[in-house]
């Protein structure tokens, strides 16, 4: 007798939640050396799991990190490929007396489970494993050949997965790839990841006199190296925010009518933002919305500046050195290195005379750009619409995700997101919660999807 | 018989040299408390030397801090009264590990007497006592009246010596005042000092969100305060040097064509402040020579600035608040509570907006400038013409001392300055020395000044 996989797992839900309970339990840190050996038991349960779930060649692949969990279900000949994509460890849990209940002895209340990671990000995957189980212990099969790799780095920058995933290309071979680490834009709205800004980052340092000199003796006669400073940063960036630097907005790729159309159609309060972070008014690139500049416009922050007496009192010197870290804020398809490049040579045209400058760069982060119209997301948003009644909103971020240019670059696929994660869930914080609620949905999300294919 | 001032000068030799190690033996430091009983034995030692050398109504000058030493001989009825101003307090010893023999055990070594305060100013004070002492002895008179005011202070900006003037601004009263505090040229060449700068003091604090906001959030809609804190230091100082305030430079009493000779005539080489300082050039206000500039122009300086990150790597914020300190150094006529003023006006004139800007003004110094005709100059400069057997340098100074504009305020007088420290005599700094050489100077320079009335 048939049973649908929704019955599947209501009948099982009990079961799940209790799943759900085991692997947030498992301390899955990341950062922090001396949980190196429960980020590997994380993964050897979640390798265990997707047997268990009927998966196949389930496996870990070592990196030079904590390891990344592989499975696989090829049995669809002619079927395209698709790779779900999430991460098990999770970030630390300081400051621990903020915890209502211990993060790693998760509790259910009010509908909620409290335990670090719960939201970010090991709901959404075993929500999504047990999917898998649901469908092949009904269906007996899914209509797609599906490959999963939840990496343990994530938190971490991932650093090691580029070289895992160049390393097993072939075995990562596929068409779609979706992403369960994301967000939506609210309990009753969705939202579809559609960008994601790249960096870099450098830091200037301006050298005057070899010791801090004395300002009566030689201030007039002495360029001041924090003066210099101040004239090389505000040839960088406007007054209001625009950046200066000669190329840079050379390669960004301008808003369609469709991008404007998508982010216009996104509730945005700017009151809001003014509240949350307690500035007197809003500013930034002249000609654009504040989430048009939030979300597509490249920036350039400076960081921090420091360079002689920062004490009570006076010292009246004039200092040898004045130092400032600098980041960008990139969009496609600006290059990262290319424009720590221009920023150099922007900063070395506009040193004032008597001081010498040096510029050092770090390695950056590549921005990320994705039709709304690419086929993984045409799926998604199907998928979401269904969901939610509703279509969904085209989301962007001004933070940088090292692994999207991962995919991108090594497997050529760019991964859709669908994760079930709400930005009020405590990520990265004390008393970090999932919604049970969500639980079900991204349950429900990943079994429709699989019946798109 | 008579017998000359000289000669028993030269016939107490060794006793005076003795008395100046005795006085520099006393740790007079004012800027440390534990040393507060010493400076008040070292202004007792003083008070009963001065009465020792035939002097009148010795006695200390109680203040808010320290004592000042007062002595007169008011005897010459109808003729001009003299002042004479020295401090006997001394620089802190620090790092005492780098002193050849200790700072109060002085020890005299190829004709210098090493010891903290031998040259600034216990040396020139005590040679100037016996010098005193031998024309009483010899002549009996003065052939004007003297008064001599020592104060406990000078090395920590005089504090409490203006209110303790004023008090006894009857006491002090005087034609002239000659100042032992200074320096002369060289061993072969004399230098009087007619300009000090005055100051400016202030801290600018620039307010952006009320916390460090992460940059990829909210980079491209937050006003960055260190980018707003280097548009308004851009806007006080243009990149070589020149003072962008409005009004700054409104009341500066431009430069007479004596001045510019007077300045011209003095020996320097732009090159050696490029080799001692170690910059790449030298740079400031254009229109004015090096030497003018440092000695006549006035000055805006970045003391120190802060704001945001100051770590290794990079943590990718907009900094709640950036934070810069300023001191100008100012020249007559420029008065440094309307200068502060003028700043503030212009900083508010060139704050970008969304950020909150505040100015902290601290308390200022008056700029000092006095004629080389000035009649006390006139009477310095014959003493060392005779003395070095060539005409000095008209000398400025960079920095300020607060105890000019104190006797130019309370007494009406503008102090000539007659010192014979050196400035290679390690003052501030171990291993003092004073120049027996320079001792001899300064007495027989003291008694040739009174002979002038």
């Amino acid at each position: 007798m048939y049973m649908s996989w929704q019955t599947y797992l209501s009948d099982h839900r009990e079961r799940f939640i209790q799943e759900l309970v085991d692997f947030v339990s498992i301390p899955s840190i990341s950062a922090l050396p001396q949980h190196k050996a429960d980020v590997r038991r994380a993964a050897e349960w979640l390798t265990a799991r997707l047997s268990s779930a009927g998966m196949q060649n389930a496996t870990l692949i070592n990196t030079a990190g904590h390891p990344a969990v592989y499975a696989d279900w090829l049995n669809a000949p002619g079927k395209p490929t698709i790779l779900l994509y999430g991460h098990y460890d999770v970030q630390p849990v300081d400051p621990l007396d903020q915890w209502v209940t211990p993060p790693f002895q998760p509790q259910i209340r009010d509908g909620k489970l409290y335990g670090r990671g719960a939201s970010d990000d090991k709901g959404n995957i075993i929500a999504t494993v047990q999917t898998l189980e649901a469908i092949l212990r009904t269906a007996g099969q899914f209509q797609v050949n599906v490959k999963c790799i939840f990496e343990g780095e994530e938190e971490i920058g991932s650093p090691t997965l580029g070289p895992a995933i160049a390393e097993h290309r072939d075995l990562l071979a596929c068409d779609h790839i979706f992403s369960m680490d994301g967000l939506q834009w609210g309990e009753n709205a969705a939202g579809i990841l559609v960008g994601l800004k790249g960096m870099a980052k450098l830091q200037i340092n301006v050298y005057g006199p070899s010791t801090d000199q004395h300002s009566g003796l030689f201030g007039a006669t002495l360029q001041n190296p924090a003066t210099a400073l101040a004239h090389i940063l505000a040839a960088l960036r406007s007054p209001e925010g625009k950046v200066l630097v000669d190329g840079f907005y050379d390669s960004v790729r301008p808003l369609t009518a469709q991008d404007r159309a998508h982010l216009a159609a996104v509730p945005f309060d700017p009151a809001a933002v003014e509240r949350t972070t307690g500035v007197p008014a809003l500013s930034g690139e002249p000609g654009y919305s504040p989430l048009e500049r939030m979300w597509a416009r490249p920036t350039l922050d400076v960081n921090g500046i420091w360079g002689g007496f920062q004490g009570a009192g006076s010292k009246t010197i004039i200092p040898a050195t004045a130092h400032a870290k600098i980041t960008c804020r990139l969009v496609a398809d600006q290059h990262p290195d290319q424009i720590a490049d221009l920023i150099e040579a922007h900063i070395q045209r506009n040193t004032p005379s008597g001081v010498r400058v040096t510029v050092e760069k770090s390695s950056g982060a590549y921005p990320f750009l994705m039709s709304p119209d690419h086929p993984s997301n045409l799926i998604v948003r199907d998928v979401l619409t269904t969901l939610y009644g509703s279509a969904p909103y085209y989301v962007r971020v001004g933070g940088s995700v090292p692994v999207y240019a991962v995919f991108e670059r090594e497997l050529g696929v760019q991964p859709a997101t669908m994760g079930f994660t709400l930005e009020d869930e405590q990520l990265h914080a004390p008393n970090e919660f999932w919604r049970l609620e969500s639980f079900d949905k991204c349950q429900l999300a990943y079994g429709l999807l699989l019946h798109k294919f």
